[in-house]
């Protein structure tokens, strides 16, 4: 296993080259759990994750020679990046291998640093299979996401970074997939000060290492599934085991709809992008799973790359759920002027409409009745109540969708 | 006029309570553009702008009497929130008056910093009318948004980080709305190193300074509209013209798509939210507007408060712009199987259907035709030219929408 050394050594190979990312006092949520939240904002880093720490730290690792004959992932994220970028600065070549249907975005974020893209296989599982084949034929070196000490090493950065900004610092929050950040990151934050409780977040989608951390036992997971993709791991390695029940306090586990939460949040209120790994974090700080109180806590926001129309859609379900959206259906008597007396409670209601449908021919309607589906901007839960209210009022048949 | 000595006595005030907001490397642009490009994040900043620098330092300047009696704002936005803030830390009572039509989420902004909101009028003048007319009549202190010597030097804060961390500084881009923002920076810059080059950035749909800074006469714009609303101001002071006449070298304007453009660049390569007015110093840079070669410049994002809402449809259009979304309206045999044929060629061109609609009653139509509109998931300009020319080959009458 690491020590503080290692983790300090790759602090020097990673001076100059990487961002020491801000971390930053959290005012509402410290305020609402009544303890001193901050935030380490590592979304904000190069190549928008922690990531890069590792594979930096691996790459200058190798000796030129070995370098220059090139070095191999499989990933189709942060890892991807952080080894393109490596792959870039020490000018080797770098292949990546990812299934074939990775998003064109997480190809070209990686073609951009000039690293070699080879698609192919229908998950992670045959591109790393076929990254490892790759490699050894061709006597290259295979850098592994997270099972790697010089990869564990690097990620640590990030919590030496932690601690000597907030030195009584009470309580470590930090996402887990593979678990080779909360490894490193437990090693520093324990090595300096070893009252440091360190708390994983896993996704009920992939609570592999929740389990394997439960039963002191590596499971693998037959299917994982998840918004946090970057933490979607099936496999949990034994090494990475040893570090969690070595390091790791409690591992807590946050459900779909609090990772989105969470993103919305950070999106509103910290101006931050926040990819579904990243804000698993900020989840469980703000679905009551850790005991925070009068604690000094830093909850790690591990990186940025979400795709822009997932991020929409969350934006889109999350209006709805905190009642600045409302969608209805409501049944229309089909003739004329029935739709404009109905918009007109709207008007009256104060409630914008932004989208409309009509339907006559329903299987449901009896004849004469329409299917009129309208989404509504509004301004909170009793506004709605509001609108419900007018609606029925003035005998509408409809329900909320 | 301000000097140097008002904005560091601000920065003193300010010290402990508002953020350094990081100054980071620009890697993408600085590339592109063959210079090193600089960002200054304010909407990293508490209340998600500048705006509480300027907010904060006039309060703190009042005497605890005038304090107590109260202060007076009217805006919808930014300095709303500034003044909320600073009115909450002093524990003295805070007014702001905001246009009827204000969205919740910006009443709901300042309310959480326990400010009393007076919601009235059509528009911002109405509000700042009122807002003038309450203070006089009630003995309290109203708080212009720019055009206080008191607001401007906390603004010009912004702009001593900078210098001192940037000493080479060569340009300073700014967004310009009322000029406060760009008067305080630029006597921070200027005063340290007249040799920086201070460029302001409106937006199109409000010019108003950069039409009385060519014609050296403070105009008044009859209409102001932009997705920028931070920087939507009408009307231009005599006093904020005469700081743009003697700081601001030159001043240049960005279109609403542009303004889009750059916001979803943030988002994508930097992490960040960013509201239009934050944006449009980046949108200067994307497009041109300024001589940056082989310079050091740095761009100052002013804000991140932008309705989520208008982030989903910048996304959306911005999918649409950067060729990785594809609106097509094909017409079909109104048959059964037609659908199948069209939808096999999707498939067989890789491309992702994430929406459909299917008409027959279209007066445009011949009879036993169809339209069928479409989205598509498509992953560039030549995957989506790939596409048309499946179904041309196919015998498919579309046209792109």
């Amino acid at each position: 296993m690491i020590t503080l050394k290692d983790i300090k050594e790759a602090k020097t190979k990673l001076e100059g080259i990487i961002l020491q990312t801000p971390l930053t006092y959290a005012p509402f949520l410290s305020k609402e759990f009544n303890s001193n939240i901050y935030l380490k904002k590592e979304n904000l880093q190069l190549t928008g994750s922690f990531k890069i720490r590792g594979a930096f730290n691996k790459v200058a690792s190798l000796d030129k020679e070995t370098r220059d004959i090139g070095i191999v992932a499989a990933s189709a994220g942060n890892h991807a990046q952080g080894i393109a970028y490596a792959g870039n600065y020490f000018g080797c070549e770098a292949t990546i291998f990812m299934p074939e249907a990775t998003p064109l975005t997480k190809v070209s974020g990686v073609k951009q640093y000039g690293a070699k893209v080879v698609l192919g296989g229908q998950n992670y599982d045959d591109a790393y299979s076929a990254a490892i084949k790759y490699a050894e034929e061709n006597n290259k070196t295979f850098i592994h996401p997270f099972a790697d000490d010089k990869v564990i090493a690097g990620q640590g950065t990030i919590g030496l970074e932690i601690i000597e900004e907030l030195k009584d610092l009470d309580i470590l929050v930090i996402p887990i997939g593979g678990g080779g950040l909360i490894a490193g990151a437990a090693v520093a934050a324990k090595s300096v000060n070893p009252n440091i409780k360190v708390i994983g977040v896993v996704a009920s989608g992939a609570r592999g290492m929740k389990e394997s951390h439960e039963s002191r036992l590596p499971i693998d997971s037959a299917y994982v599934k998840t918004i946090a993709d970057g933490i979607a791991v099936r496999v949990v390695t034994p090494k990475m085991l040893d570090y969690a029940l070595e390091f790791v306090d409690e591992i807590v586990e946050v459900e779909e709809q609090e990772i989105a939460n969470a993103i919305l949040f950070l999106l509103e209120k910290h101006k931050l992008v926040v990819e579904g790994a990243g804000a698993v974090s900020v989840a469980a700080l703000m679905h009551k799973k850790i005991d925070i109180e009068n604690s000094k806590v830093c909850a790690i926001i591990s990186g940025g790359n979400i795709d822009v129309t997932m991020l929409s859609q969350i934006i889109e379900k999350g209006l709805v759920k905190s009642f600045r959206k409302m969608n209805l259906m409501v049944t229309l008597i089909d003739k004329p002027g029935s739709l404009m007396h109905l918009t007109s409670i709207f008007q009256s209601s104060d409630a914008n409409i932004v989208q409309i449908d009509y339907d006559r021919s329903s299987i449901n309607l009896e004849f004469g009745e329409a299917y009129l589906t309208v989404s509504l901007e509004t301004k909170g839960e009793e506004h709605q109540k509001l609108i419900r209210e007018n609606l029925k009022h003035n005998g509408y048949r409809f329900k909320q969708i």
